[in-house]
């Protein structure tokens, strides 16, 4: 698609280990976690610096080509998804930890480093990069900037916005300008907040400054298994209403469980609604939110309560709960995983509301949420060999969406809009919301060429619809792992 | 200047009572808190509605009026300062409280609504509203939002801008848009956290949605006294480091002391450097974190330390604190009040420089300030009959605000840029920062009538110069009360 000159012009940038154009090569950046749409990109290039992004961009607006900047390619709305005739930037080869400012909490990173890095790049010094999305091992930080990555801690920690304070952005002119500031309190509009979960439609962030978060002096973890899942959820919110404020609070359900226990074994007491509990901070203050928690979940009914007996089996805890969405394969063939919002206070009435519609439509829906957050992610379980199954697997994961929407809450918590959910934006946003966006977008990209048909819906897509649309995603039983 | 035409259809958006154009009436709006700068607007407009607020913008946009939105005028950097020719629109008939949402912890308002009222109107079921601007008793929401005003206990809280949920605003055109979300991770651009702080360049909120905070089971005020300013700053980088977040942290020297002592008769301990610090929460962890306090200040030379005894004592001394600026008119008949940040670990080497600087120009200078945000409030003193004083003041005030740049500060922290610090943007950032800022802004305001000549460097008012340049504000003594 592209001319012998633009891309010899590409690898006089890039050089011959930056350039990928072999059409079997270019198949790995045709989709990312999302794999129910797929676009092989015109070429694939991997800079090396912020000059090679610079120049690239420079092309890429002078030929009017559009981009998608890629990370680990672990998203799941389809945000990295190449659109026809784009090429990729991905940032494999950018992978620098460029400075460690321990004075003053902060690290300065390439957009190719791994999230799980940061951490062990400061854990020597006693510190750590507080968002943790399940993919952590493996997805990159120019990636959670994209999709302002959320995680289990997120809940005490926040998202991934709280935790940058500068960002180097190569323009889609080529232009390179700072948003953010590493010095407190910059003044002016806070253009690094609008950057963060922009989903790639601004620009390229290229040197990230983060917050680091100084370990806590103990960790407590603790499980309590209840009879059912709304009384877990009820027992979420009394420990808010009660002031108390743990790093996490998850939730699953048997189905999870199970999955999880035959995964990974991290002998979960089994019931119908699990609640996770990780309560940090002074030894003294872990101790006493450790009881105030225990109260509260034995005045909701919890039938059992155990802790983590020591820090290996609090990384297995986790890790079962880490591992849960991939485990659901061992539950069924084929599955759909959502993700949408809620207002906490609502968790018990809607969690009863899915499954009163799952019974209805005689399928299985698990639930494996981040609990304090009213994010949840259910997951319709179903057999595509079913005939007429998908189908009805598929309504039931937009009912449930339309649901959370419904009940004041957001089509996503943590996965982002990418190409899964544009059309849905008409549905939360009207038109004049919608068109200031757009605005902003024109106002960093005019020629519409960073990470175009994402994010907003357009006419093409989405056609003339009002309301809730959205393409949710089957996955086969071997597919993603680890990822939610 | 408004054509009779005009005028006319104003007075039928807002009728006689909402309308003024007397000459007279007028002059109460030339200026906001910062006096240096005045200019009577071509007229006053008081709607009652948002409704109003967008039929009023409609004819600005039409006639190309610049308007100009005022709360209760105690912004410190001319941010409500008329232009020339324009309107303002005043909110002191839009002063409605028009939700409490107890279960989600939010109340929306009007932009008239005052600061103070709005923990007010959820003291009763125990919550507040924490934002606290010395200014609280007076100042309005719509002004803090446009300011992200900040304030004592934003150390723990956070500035307004972690405060605001959503905001209903009608954009220059009219047009009305909704920004953020009541619900939890609303997808898309976060226009909201662009709009706090954006001085009123952006559009108008005629509703706001705020998170309200359970009040603390426990609040104790400590005071301990230091030989030196230093001393004290340093306490504050060793709190801060061994991992405690007070709710407030404020540092006063002897001269401020001296002042705020003659006003409100605090009975703060004399010293060089007066370290009050507040904590706040369950009981238990309040006891065990004033213990660490005291310890820390024990270690760095504290000659003498005490506490509150009860509500009253603790609700005096924050008082003292509040009134301290207002009180330097008590120490000298002219003073200029200065708003700078710096890297708080920086708080002890800048501190001694400012000292320096102020022997070696024969001045004094007090100091009161937000240790803990690293917010810092140098007052220079001076005598306006004292023949070149006033220059060598105005001078030394803005050697002090390089000197917080140049450690990597900012030329802010919560008075804002307004019309005062605008020439010094171009000294915090580069031309294509400034100029991406610029773009957003007319992403949101094509016509530049949302109050121009603010918060960006103009070439007609700060011509090529490269660097820092601002106007300081000298008071009289007998000026502005308790607003910083």
């Amino acid at each position: 698609m592209l001319s012998a000159e633009l891309l010899s012009a590409f690898l006089e940038i890039v050089g011959p280990r930056g350039l990928i154009t072999a059409q079997n090569q270019l198949q790995t950046y045709e989709c990312d976690g999302l794999t129910a749409f797929r676009e092989a990109p015109s070429a694939v290039l991997l800079p090396e610096t912020t000059g090679q992004v610079q120049a690239i961009l420079r092309l890429c607006t002078r030929h009017k080509v559009p981009f998608v900047a890629r990370g680990a390619g672990t998203g799941l709305s389809g945000g990295a998804l190449p659109t026809q005739g784009s090429i990729v930037i991905g940032f494999s080869r950018m992978t620098k930890i460029l400075n460690v400012d321990l004075v003053n909490h902060q690290i300065t990173v390439q957009p190719g480093v791994i999230n799980a890095n940061v951490t062990v790049a400061v854990a020597g010094a006693g510190f750590f990069y507080a968002p943790d999305p399940s993919s952590q091992t493996v997805c990159t930080i120019g990636g959670n900037v994209a999709e302002n990555a959320g995680g289990a801690h997120c809940l005490k920690y926040g998202f991934t916005v709280t935790h940058v304070l500068e960002a180097t952005v190569v323009l889609p002119s080529g232009e390179l300008v700072t948003l953010g500031s590493k010095s407190p309190d910059a003044p002016g509009y806070d253009l690094l907040g609008v950057f963060i979960g922009s989903e790639g439609t601004l620009g390229i962030a290229t040197e990230m400054t983060l917050r680091i978060v100084r370990k806590p002096e103990a960790i407590q973890v603790l499980l309590a298994a209840f009879p059912s899942i709304s009384a877990a959820a009820q027992t979420v919110s009394d420990i808010i209403a009660a002031g108390l404020l743990p790093s996490a609070m998850e939730i699953m359900d048997r189905l999870a469980i199970v999955a999880a226990e035959a995964a990974v074994h991290p002998q979960y007491p089994m019931c119908d609604g699990l609640l996770i509990v990780e309560v940090d901070g002074p030894l003294a203050e872990v101790k006493l939110q450790a009881e105030q928690v225990l109260e509260l979940c034995r005045k909701n009914g919890a039938i059992e309560t155990r802790h983590a007996i020591d820090e290996g089996d609090r990384l297995l805890i986790w890790k079962g709960r880490k591992a849960a969405f991939a485990a659901a394969g061992r539950l069924s063939p084929n599955y759909i995983v959502q993700d949408g919002v809620i207002p906490r206070t609502t968790l018990p009435v809607v969690l009863e509301k899915i499954a009163a519609m799952a019974n209805a439509e005689g399928l299985r829906v698990t639930n494996v949420f981040h609990a304090g957050d009213g994010n949840l992610h259910p997951i319709v379980l179903y057999r595509r060999d079913n005939p007429g199954e998908e189908e009805r697997a598929i309504d039931l994961s937009m009912r449930i969406l339309d649901l959370c929407v419904e009940t004041g809450g957001s089509i996503t918590g943590e996965h982002g809009v990418g190409r899964e959910k544009q059309c849905s934006m008409s549905y939360m946003y009207a038109p004049a919301d919608l068109a200031t966006m757009q605005r902003v977008r024109r106002a960093f990209d005019p020629d519409n060429i960073a990470n175009p048909e994402k994010l907003f819906p357009t006419p093409r897509l989405c056609g003339e619809q009002k309301r809730g649309h959205y393409v949710p995603h089957p996955v086969e039983a071997s597919g993603i792992a680890e990822v939610f």
